[in-house]
This record gives structure tokens, C-alpha cells and sequence, in this order.
């Protein structure tokens, strides 16, 4: 919550395929994205996945871009019938989409001679106006135009793409976490843990229960920028539950 | 995409929480509910992920409520402060937030004497209006109000709480898929898939490429409501796949 009033830049995340809300893929690219963005001080603000049909995708593209200071999209740039995403994000950007000529290249260097079939040259339209995102495992690029990067779906590729822009983006302050984990119950803790959000309002403090080897209990996350004061956060924490009668167990990052 | 065309109901999954937008958690609630839903005729048509803050929650709720069959939350519903989905709800309806005395005693029933303390108390206040989901594994309720149905977000809840949900809903056809795979690369296939989609509108035919075992190959699924017409498909794509020079593995489902 507090992070929301710092300078970080903000993110949004569009997971573009019918595979993700049928259920039959386990989207993985949030996290990645999420965990890379905020060790460069950007925060994902928002998530959303939607359908391979154009109207949604411009429309998500268009309300993201407006609001966020980066927009990562991620799927729909392959050579099939239902990749559609770099047409439609022309189209959300009201620009045409071109062949382009150092994409084409990058495909035949790729592809064993009369294999760049039709289909497959179809991963060389671009956006007028963007520039390149490489794709350092099947060559056939994601692009940025404005502030929204066109990542692949497959998620090697997609990790691969990130290693390479992550460099360009302005980041802001790194966003640290502490975790204190304890076996109490959460609601044994909760009021507690409110005073001390209260008194620490520049500290997002997340509670997550949960039922480990046997035991309940719960994870206390402490996120924010100034390591300095979530060190005394997370001491107050620490204190908070030993008062309680639980032991704490103090961990850097969130998976305490 | 032509599944957009049928008279499916539809739904919107909204999942609430930081540790999903911060990487910390991978979300495993919209795969479960895509595909419990999917099975009875109801189809995810988008998804997104919002953050522990009141009027990302609101907008997202009332976006989603006004656009799709039904919409379900997931998370935000516990006894600490950063649990703020009910109250956001309430808002989102302009509807006041009550302590409900079913669910009061229902937690009464769950806690030992004098545990049942005012964080704790904070999970009965629901919404004017709405009708309880029951949650058998700790007590604490979900509920309904509208077409808006707001669950927990520990999986084992979560699910427990749909089973409950499932039959009170009203379905469409039964969504079934059948899946061709072969050892075939996305784009050698492009051109003859699009064609396929094309003359079977009425199935929506998806092209996951993968890895596996040492092997490149691709997994075309194939969904819809008319089995029929899905097994005249899949034979057609079968054929397709073998003049290509594949070899076809015929699933069903969507995970072959």
C-alpha cells in the first residue's frame, strides 16, 4: 500500500492467450517479470491476462500504457493464426505494421535456406516505430514501441528478452524485503501488526498464513526502499512476537 | 476466439493481493477455477491482478461485474489489515459492510473460548445483501453479493469453497478439447493451420509450441462445445500433420 505513494516507476503486465485462461498453461512470466522489475525498483502495479482476440488486447494495451510508466506484454508473437499481438498493438498505437527489414535479416540468418516460409516471416512485422527486442534463442524479435515492451510467451525466451532490456529501463530506488516468519496464528497477530503498519507507513507490510511441515503460521512481509527502516521494522516485528509467545525468524526477501 | 461467439456464460477471475504483483507468490487459483469452470460451460474470459489497495479493488470489480456472467475474487479476505477485499466490495456496491451474525457463529463454533478476538471478528463482517459460501476448512466465509463471488486465497480454501459454489451456478454446453501433437515446428504448420481455423470457426484452435525430452514439437488444441465437430477437426488436422510429415498424437484434454 505505502509503496504506492513513493517516486518507483510503475509497471503493468498483459498476459496475452486463450492457453492461460483455459487453465491449460500456469502463467510464469508474472513472477519473473515481477521479481526482475522490483529488484530495479520497478513495481507491477496490475496484471492482466486476456483472451487472443484483438478488441481485448487494444483495449488492455491502451488503458495499461495510459496508466503506467512501462507496460510488458508477453505471448502472442509467433508465426500461427492466433498470434496477433504485434497487429494489435499497432493498432492501439493507430500506426501500421511493417515488414521489418532487420527482423527479416535476423530470421534468415536463422533458418536453414527455404525454410523462412510465409508464416514464419510474419514474426518480421513490426510496428513502424518500434525498435528491437532480441531474442537471443529463436532470433524472431519482441519489440518496444512508446513505453510498452512486446515480450515472447514461452518463458525461456521471454527471460532471455528481459536479461536484455532490463539494462535500458530507468529504474528507480531497489525495492528490499524482509520476511518474519512465526507460528502463530494471523489473527492472533493482526491487531498488533496494524498498530505497527500504522506507525510504519512507508513499510508495506503483507501477512500471509500458511501450513508447513505440520505447523500453521505465518509470513510477515516488510517491503520498501529505505533498508533502514525496515531493519527497524522488522526488529519491532521480531518483538511484537516474541511478546506474543511465538519465535520469530527473520529472512531478507520474501520467502521467508 | 470463436468460443466468443457461443452462448457461454463468462467470467472474470480478480486476483487481490501484493505478494502476486510482487513475484512473491505464483497465483495457482485462476488455472483451478478456469478449468472447474471451463468443465461446466463457463468460460474465463479475462483475468487480473490487483493490488491490496481499495480503489484499484473497486474498479476492478465493477469493470469485471458489469461485463462478464460472474466474476470471482480471490484473496484479501482474512483477519489483518491488509485484508481489504469485503469492505472494497461493499463499496464497489454501495452497500454498507455489517457484521453478520451466521457468520459470527460460525467462527464462534471454530475458535477455542476467548479466541475469537476483534481481528478475527472483522472476517464476519460481509456485505449488506450477500449470501455466505461456506469455507469447511476454517470457517471464515466467502460470499456472494450480485454476480460477484469473493473467496479465499489459500488454495485449499479457495477450492474447497468452489466445490461448494460449482452446482449453484448456472453452466452452458461443457467445453471439451482435444489436443494433436507432434514433432512438427510451429511455423512448417502456420499456413495449413490457418486454413483449418478458417473452415471450423466454431473451434477455437490454439498452437502451444514446446520442448520436451530433447525434442521440438507443437501442441495444437482444439476447443469447443460440438464433440462432433471437434473430432472432424482433429481428424482434418491429423491428416494435415502426417502430409507434413509428422507423426500425430491425439489427446484429450488440453494437456497432450
Amino acid at each position: 500500500m505505502s509503496l504506492a505513494d513513493t517516486l518507483n516507476p510503475t509497471a503493468a503486465v498483459l498476459i496475452i492467450g486463450n492457453e492461460i485462461l483455459s487453465g491449460r498453461t500456469k502463467d510464469a512470466n508474472l513472477p519473473f517479470l515481477a521479481e526482475k522489475l522490483g529488484a530495479i525498483g520497478i513495481r507491477v502495479r496490475e496484471a492482466r491476462v486476456v483472451p487472443d482476440v484483438e478488441a481485448e488486447i487494444i483495449a488492455a494495451v491502451n488503458a495499461c500504457r495510459a496508466r503506467y510508466t512501462y507496460v510488458f506484454t508477453t505471448g502472442g508473437i509467433g508465426p500461427t493464426h492466433d498470434d496477433i499481438t504485434s497487429a494489435s498493438v499497432a493498432r492501439a498505437f493507430g500506426v501500421p505494421l511493417e515488414r521489418n527489414a532487420e527482423a527479416v535479416a535476423r530470421l534468415e540468418r536463422h533458418y536453414a535456406p527455404g525454410a523462412l516460409n510465409a508464416a514464419r516471416l510474419r514474426m518480421a512485422d513490426i510496428p513502424a516505430g518500434a525498435t528491437l527486442v532480441d531474442n537471443p534463442i529463436s532470433q524472431a524479435p519482441g519489440f518496444r514501441l512508446g513505453n510498452v515492451f512486446v515480450l515472447a510467451g514461452v518463458p525461456n525466451i521471454m527471460q532471455a528478452m528481459v536479461d536484455g532490456i532490463l539494462p535500458r529501463l530507468a529504474g528507480g530506488p531497489p525495492i528490499h524485503a524482509l520476511t518474519v516468519s512465526c507460528e502463530l496464528a494471523e489473527g492472533r497477530i493482526a491487531a498488533d501488526l496494524a498498530t505497527l503498519q500504522d506507525r510504519y507507513p512507508s513499510v508495506e507490510i503483507g501477512s500471509y498464513p500458511y501450513f508447513r511441515n505440520g505447523f500453521f503460521g505465518v509470513s510477515l512481509v516488510l517491503r520498501g526502499t529505505d533498508e533502514g527502516m525496515l531493519d527497524r521494522a522488522a526488529e519491532e516485528l521480531a518483538a511484537m512476537v516474541r511478546r506474543l509467545g511465538g519465535t520469530p525468524t527473520l529472512t531478507r526477501g520474501t520467502k521467508g
